[in-house]
């Protein structure tokens, strides 16, 4: 029987400000990635966005990020093996504070933005991510693009279970890495497009790249990005497109 | 047997600036206050904090603060209980994770400058503090001002152990509260006077104020200020004038 | 013939975050109040907002703030004078030189939040903001609150024009102090409530209070705060209740 | 008759934090390049560092920066075009109230650490950085790494005069770029191979790379590090060997 799990980025305001559409998204997803203030995220924020997932049954992991608030974590920055290692530490700990603070546990860690991308293609950041995440709690799945050796070997390295991931809301290139967001057609608005993707990842392990071939894409978790402006729409229609086609939607450790 | 806890607050630098004697301090106390990244403290400091802590076999405590990088967490911020107890949460955490990632634990939270101020005077944001620690361990001791009702109820309430404390290297007005630090004489640098400070409070339950008189001070544990210029000075004469006069030094769990 | 100011805080959001409609309120406004950085605003928005404030024919002035993206500056802080004079200085340096990029210039200054509210009460702070200003450039206006006797003394003693600012959407108590935003009824959202406050003030120089008695206050702009929900509507609303009454509405230096 | 300017870094320390010895270095200089708050420099430490720098008779410069507290600048970060413009007028424009306030203007802008290093190879960044000055005051020279095409033709497609800058204390390779500051030797603290350094660029035109070949270096400002623990040490030795040599050491303006 096939299952998938189905992950947002959550928690991402900031203090007066707010941004994407979580109560909505807690409906449709099986797991939560917490932003965790390097990025967006502040604790009060934190602590009411884990109280939330809990609520909505979904699966909590963190969400670290470079320290970024102006460019949203979305700016690569040329931070050292060391940096990324004890950021993402300081940031899983800050999260798993008010995860243990409601009676509950992480279940992964999924980097954010740039720090995801640069691991993405950089083993020696790859590998800072998982020597944090293992020195923490060796439990904690890390969850990184589908396709990146460097992500799936930093994993296994550390003793890590690696979970793929895959888009639905985003074009992939040929070589089954995403378009940049400045690209035009970078970020899918249509509900039953990003349907379509879901199923092609989840049912046929593979997805439609821009310039119409296919190529093998397997992931274990869909992502839903709240931020986008359809984000409620999208998430609804991947929902029930891949229950109509019998993808059991279930969280990683479930 | 007498016996006292000596503390000192650590990791007080951030990324390219160093401050304190850290590496000094280690050699004389018996606990650990870490700066968690809100008033100073970046990460990878944290991580290099807690590891030369557990080298030197000195207890790791937290030691949030208001978020105030440029004030060093010494202005009062007119926080509202629900963001002190989700920073301190979310610093005790932080924290936390860098002690796992070196096999230990944190054996208490003492509430940097401003903030521990305002606590000592402010019942709801004592308790704020004390849910904080409460939500996340309660093994963890309170360390607050020695005379400070408020601390200590928030910590009993809370179901917590409060440790109260003195303080060598300041001086006390005829409340038993401290002197602020803008006023002449507030900080001692006379290693001697220091030692004289920590005997009469250590022994006697009592401390000498600005203006001759003495007022009744029991203290658990006793702050060496790593920022004093005379700070490594300060720290050998007290422990020694401590031992002389046989007082253990332990740490609070010992 | 009866003549005011009116006046909104423009561009706050911060990065990937937007707060405001100031597009919309740019219609309304003789004056507006720049965010620099401290509490919301980061460049490209100053860039941005300062364009589109000149291309709507608006007055613009700068709107420090203390250090505290978190709290969005609403947060007391015992900031000192010094502290503050140069946390204005930066600022309002910040603001001009986007003012200076597209060939115009600054018209006045008005803290925001905490900052204002406190320099409304301490003399100490009110002065260290004149001082800013007066060190800067003389000729801009310090916009501060109807009735506060510190910062009117402030901007006198430093030789600055001082504009005492009503506020149109907010609630007064008996002493015509600002009600604080965390009580029952503190901000209005009724757009002709806040139309008739307008025309009380600005025709008749008084404000009912919250208890029904009527105050003094004499204002020469008068503030429509942009994260009102209602902010459109009542900006439209007071403006035409104005321009009915035969109210000009001008910048402060027309 | 020979010249050249001789310039530091200055003000880069932040709050509690001190940084360099600018007292000492201000006696040596002819131009100093403030920190702006971005990578170090908080505005009482501007306002300080300014009226020092007048009081020595030292030519004042903004030295903006990423934002990056936490790596003191010194990390590439992928910022666009938008971004680097706007983050430098903003702080050129904080340095420049300071500036005003004591009744003198700035002379120079010098990009700070990674930005500086991505400007001297990214065109687009470059001229980012001279659209800044330009927008700001044309009269502004800016200061870059001699060699560098993308700074040098950015600055005259603004209209700006353009200031080739040597490093007295940071080896070169055979490109006549510094090396990393991670590898062994790109550092000088030997204080007579400084000023022999100073001497073959002000003098002949050229410096001696790593691998003992020369290359031509023509420079009309040498910089000094203040972080170098021997910084002033150097200074001296440069100073003095300048001077024997008969050039004259002027700010970049006079």
């Amino acid at each position: 029987l096939a299952r998938i799990d189905l992950n947002a980025d959550v928690g991402e305001g900031y203090g007066a400000w707010s941004l994407g559409a979580d109560e909505e998204l807690f409906a449709f997803v099986s797991s939560a990635n917490v932003a965790c203030g390097f990025h967006a995220g502040d604790p009060r924020l934190m602590d009411r966005t884990v109280a939330r997932a809990l609520a909505s049954g979904v699966a909590i992991g963190a969400h670290p990020s470079h320290p970024d608030l102006r460019g949203f974590g979305r700016r690569a920055l040329a931070a050292t093996p060391e940096d990324v290692e004890t950021d993402v530490l300081y940031q899983i700990g800050a999260l798993a504070a008010f995860a243990a603070a409601h009676g509950t546990r992480l279940s992964h860690v999924k980097p954010h933005g740039a720090l995801y991308n640069q691991a993405a293609d950089d083993p020696a950041l790859a590998q800072a991510i998982a020597r944090a995440i293992a020195r923490f709690d060796p439990q904690l799945a890390l969850v990184g693009l589908a396709g990146s050796d460097a992500m799936r070997e930093a994993a296994e390295d550390g003793g890590l279970r690696f979970v793929a991931e895959g888009f639905v809301d985003r074009a992939y290139d040929a070589r089954g890495r995403l378009l940049p967001r400045r690209e035009a057609g970078a970020v899918l608005d249509d509900p039953q497009a990003a349907a379509r993707q879901a199923l092609a990842i989840a049912c046929e392990g593979r997805v439609s790249t821009r310039d119409g071939t296919a190529v093998e894409l397997h992931a274990q978790t869909l992502c839903l990005h709240g931020d986008n402006p359809k984000a409620v729409a999208i998430a609804r229609a991947v929902r029930v497109a891949l229950e109509r086609a019998g993808v059991e939607v279930l969280p990683l450790d479930a």
